[in-house]
């Protein structure tokens, strides 16, 4: 699996230095950062100390949903949990999110927001997965860099421990196989008599952050295609 | 249990704000210095952000014997695995500091040292137990704040997933009780003659890391040193 880090606008350079030292102690090597390339400061190469490649490697994009167009999961990150129009969005810890990539054959990226504010609720919704760290209610809300290297650590803990027999693992639904499923759910809500319009958009909502919570494998996906595609409704 | 950080010479006071404010994150108030409360400037108080009470009432020490006298058991942190007089001291992970430290019903007290150099060895010594965050070895120094971040947040996730029956938990001794098994044993090294002179001190080191590491009971201790209290050796 390979890992890599997204950031959305982020304002201090020197916490853009400590996410690349992070990132470099736990073995991931690419950043994207959607944004200006004015944020990698002095500060910024500063604080990443030996991790300074990882800044000049670092890829710009205008907008989130270029710099995840290639990702095949894609996790949002959160301090707090906040609704979409009421429809609360459930986060997974960042344990659970190891255990549950650890066999992703593809890419796996970690969104952040900008400091203090975190991301917009269009750029949640763009990504398959909601992640929070637990913290305590005193103080919920960590510096950026810090809450990138709990969610790194992990992710790489977990990849260091070898404890999944081979025949147990499933082989994670790529991007592709996870759009066509909801392409075909969709389309399959649209024709549908059995949901009424205006419940429809909201059931697509719901099917899709499932199907990104479950970490759907390849099979699932493929298997829940066919359920879909069945077009005898009317 | 009550976590203390504790933290020896420390060099920047961004360092320390930024520890401030992952301390309060992860629920634990109590921090201690060994040094001068010069540390504590203007970049401290900045980058604690809402932590700023934490640095106000951080407690000042000449020497870290004394920052640790009253804490029941306490943890030395590396970076890097080294060795005193080539008797490596096995470090374990932050999990199993945590799962094993759950029940500890005193203090826990977290040791880390001077951002560069790390703690010295007769401070390592000083400690029950050796901590180290797993790391790539491509850079496997971690930034000390984020360090700490770590490994609170280790303790704490564990703190609030509450799945130990009560009847298995085990009361884990306190640093007296550890103390008089420490006495009763080196005293019982000390008049055998089954140990040759020039090993006496390592064994003494030894078994102490032992204990340490093993998360030793109340009761456990307690048997122990009726085994070494006998003495009708010589």
């Amino acid at each position: 699996m390979k890992t890599v880090v997204i950031l959305v606008n982020p304002k201090y350079g020197g916490n853009l230095g400590a996410i690349a030292r992070n990132m470099m102690n736990f073995n991931v090597s690419e950043l994207r950062i959607v944004g200006n390339s004015d944020i990698l400061d002095n500060d910024a190469y500063i604080r990443a100390v030996h991790a300074k490649d990882i800044l000049k490697n670092a890829k710009f994009y205008k907008s989130l949903s270029n710099a995840v167009s290639d990702i095949d999961v894609t996790v949002a990150t959160t301090g707090a949990v906040s609704g979409d129009r009421n429809i609360k969005r459930i986060p997974i810890t960042p344990r659970e999110l190891a255990k549950n990539q650890k066999e992703n054959e593809g890419t796996l990226g970690i969104v952040f927001g900008r400091e203090d504010d975190g991301l917009k609720n269009e750029d949640v919704e763009l990504c398959d997965i909601l992640v929070s760290v637990p913290t305590s209610e005193k103080y919920p809300i960590m510096n950026l860099s810090h809450a990138v290297s709990v969610i790194l650590y992990e992710i790489y803990y977990e990849s260091v421990s070898s404890d999944i027999p081979y025949n147990l693992r499933m082989k994670n639904a790529s991007k592709i196989e996870k759009e066509m499923l909801l392409r075909f759910f969709n389309e399959f809500v649209d024709i549908s008599n059995a949901v009424p319009e205006y419940r429809k958009e909201i059931c697509k909502t719901i099917f899709k952050r499932i199907v990104g919570r479950a970490f759907i494998s390849g099979k699932e996906a493929n298997s829940l295609i066919c359920v879909f595609k069945k077009t005898d409704l009317k």
